[in-house]
Order: structure tokens, then sequence, then C-alpha cells
């Protein structure tokens, strides 16, 4: 498996200024937002759309869903944090948002 | 909203010994199954079959995916605990798995 580089501090602080929602988890080692939608079909089509994208990148998100909301958590466990596979999987949510 | 009783400690034994695998959640108010996959595919396909059923029954878990993994919690908001639904959409996924 080819090794993802880390991101570093700078190129992370740039990242999440241009992901509005997106927060750095307390350990520094994942990006995380929470979504809400107006019922359960709107968030499960939501995931269904990410989960088809996640599966094209092979990078895949960590997620928490109760009924209308959608906690998605976003980290690199090959770079032990960030990388850009997250923030390219973070635009795609947002796209998909 | 019509209510939904909550189950008798009885009839969530009886329930629960009738579904392999599912443990009660440490407060007595929810039942909880992880399950595992072969890859992220199996794993969403396997959510995607719950969310049709979920949507049908209009009774939804609560669950966390990462890659193979998927944790779920079953409990009704309505009854204060568990409820024949569980028991019901409990059923419904040991049939998608």
């Amino acid at each position: 498996m080819t090794t993802v580089p880390r991101l570093t501090d700078a190129e992370r602080d740039a990242a999440l200024s241009s992901l509005p929602g997106w927060v750095l988890r307390a350990d520094g080692l994942a990006i995380c937002k929470t979504f809400r939608f107006g019922d359960f079909a709107e968030a499960f089509g939501f995931m269904t759309r990410i989960a088809i994208q996640a599966e094209k990148a092979d990078h895949h998100p960590e997620w928490f869903n109760v009924y209308n909301r959608v906690e998605i958590t976003l980290t690199t466990h090959d770079a032990g944090g960030l990388s850009t596979r997250d923030v390219a999987l973070a635009r795609a949510i947002e796209q998909a948002a």
C-alpha cells in the first residue's frame, strides 16, 4: 500500500479554512462535521452519495447516523492523521450535502 | 404520535434469547450488535437494505460505520426503552446480514 503523506499544520489550516463547518478533532488527527436533514430518507440519501464517492476514491468516512443527523469523521490511518485524501473527501461531501 | 409500550423485563429477555449476538446496553434501554463484512461496499450494502426496511417500518437504527464494521443500537424513544419495534427491526437486520 502506498504511504500517504500527512498534511503539515499549514496545509491543514489552509484546507480547513476552505471547508466551512469542519472542525479539527481535539487530537488534531481528524476533521469532523455534523449534518442535519429533514428526515431519515434525506440523511441516508446523502450517505449513499458519499458512499459511492468514497468507494471510487478508496477512502472511507467514519460516520454515525441517527434519524436525520449524520456525524462524519475523516482521517487517514496510513498517514497517521490528515492527508489530501481527507480534504478531497470533505469537498465531495460538501457537494453531496 | 401513538405511544409504543415498553417491553417488560421478561419480554425483553425472551426477545434477546432469540437474537444471537445482540446484547443489552448497560442502561437496559437499548440493544446493540456489531457486524463485520469483507469490505466497505459489503457493509454499506447491508446498511442500505436495513435503511429501506427501517423507512418502511418508520423505525430507525442508531448506527456507526467505519470501513467494514457496522455498530447498531436499537431503542424506542417514544417508549423510553425497548419495544416490539426494536425486536422487529433486529429480526429484519438479521435477515439483511
